[in-house]
């Protein structure tokens, strides 16, 4: 089929300006992480809670991609972080091109932390890195737990997997065991979290782990 | 950006192999519907309880869209309907070629209703029709009632809009209200349900609705 040669030559320039923003990341010593999940599996307020538990101790910025809306940026700015919506006009995914031009916006050299929230998608963001370190993948208990099984790819390249709205887990069929063999089926040693956003379990948790690896890259060598 | 000049090509091939589906569909009286939702929004169950619905009344078949498992088609081919799995490896939707060729699998002449079921996915598959008649979007209580705003080609394309999972609206923020008019800001006269397909409710009004469409097609002029 022509569309798979076609969209060869549009990956590799995307893995070649994503290896140049990682570059950049890494000398401006910035964790970034892209956060992918379907859509509303909880993204936004995750990501609002994750500033929240990080605010007093590092500088952070967000670049939010949508589709059309600005609707999760507004949240952000709310809470005076830096915050620069991608809207894609349709396109299904966030590239590293899109990136590279968003971080325009920001002073890299006050940043610590940079959060990446994806288009609402477990399909197409797993075939556009943009750079970053931490992919974050997000998994929502009324999704269902077979959900690894059926978007792989994404899971595969998890280094983190949260399991959000556990708070739903009694109103489901979802398994946590199921859900957590699968995503271990598929990428053996990804830090799994299992989190509710409206309850807060499990959030601090997450916070601590992230402190960490935020930590060794201001710290950097 | 290159990539778009290439999709345009890719769009336009799509949509005349559509063309020539959709030809056929109405040659042979099989009205065909494309249903389109989020990873885990409840789109097999959905389409199991309408083929319950309907299996007495009219000759139906299954295209089943995924990008790694079978795990759907089983559950529908526990049910003696004719289905076809279509394994897109990694691809983000069906198109129309992927279905026209999943046709060769059915003898049309003997098929009344026809559902195809796409890749779990709120963009892509807007951007590729595979010749269907009808257009059914599902969407999902625990996504939240913003996701019209958030996909809006998807919903302003729809013919029906199911609102799914509807017995959890009681644990979620989800608004009827908000969702309903922020579909219908897209779309002024689609049709919408609200259906839960765990308790049942909602299921015998899109039964009813769904007959008189296949009906129209069936009867023919």
């Amino acid at each position: 089929m022509v569309e798979i040669d076609i969209s060869r030559g549009v990956l590799e320039k995307n893995n070649q300006i994503a290896e140049e923003n990682k570059k950049l990341f890494q000398e401006k010593k910035v964790l970034v992480a892209n956060f992918i999940s379907s859509p509303g599996a909880g993204k936004t307020t995750f990501i609002l809670k994750t500033l929240e538990g990080l605010k007093d101790i590092y500088k952070m910025g967000v670049i939010e991609g949508d589709i059309a809306t600005k609707i999760d940026a507004e949240r952000i700015k709310e809470m005076n972080i830096p915050v620069t919506q991608i809207n894609t006009g349709g396109i299904c995914h966030l590239d590293a091109l899109m990136v590279k031009r968003a971080l325009s916006n920001f002073s890299l050299d006050e940043i610590d932390f940079l959060i990446i929230e994806n288009v609402g998608n477990l399909v197409c963001p797993a075939d556009f890195p943009a750079g970053e370190s931490l992919k974050v993948v997000i998994l929502s208990v009324p999704e269902g737990d077979d959900k690894p099984q059926k978007y792989p790819l994404t899971f595969h390249q998890a280094d983190a997997v949260i399991i959000n709205k556990i708070d739903l887990l009694s109103f489901s069929d979802f398994s946590l065991d199921a859900a957590i063999q699968a995503i271990r089926a598929l990428n053996r040693d990804v830090k799994i979290f299992k989190v509710s956003c409206k309850t807060g379990e499990g959030v601090e948790e997450w916070i601590d782990w992230l402190k960490e690896k935020i930590g060794e890259v201001v710290k950097g060598e």
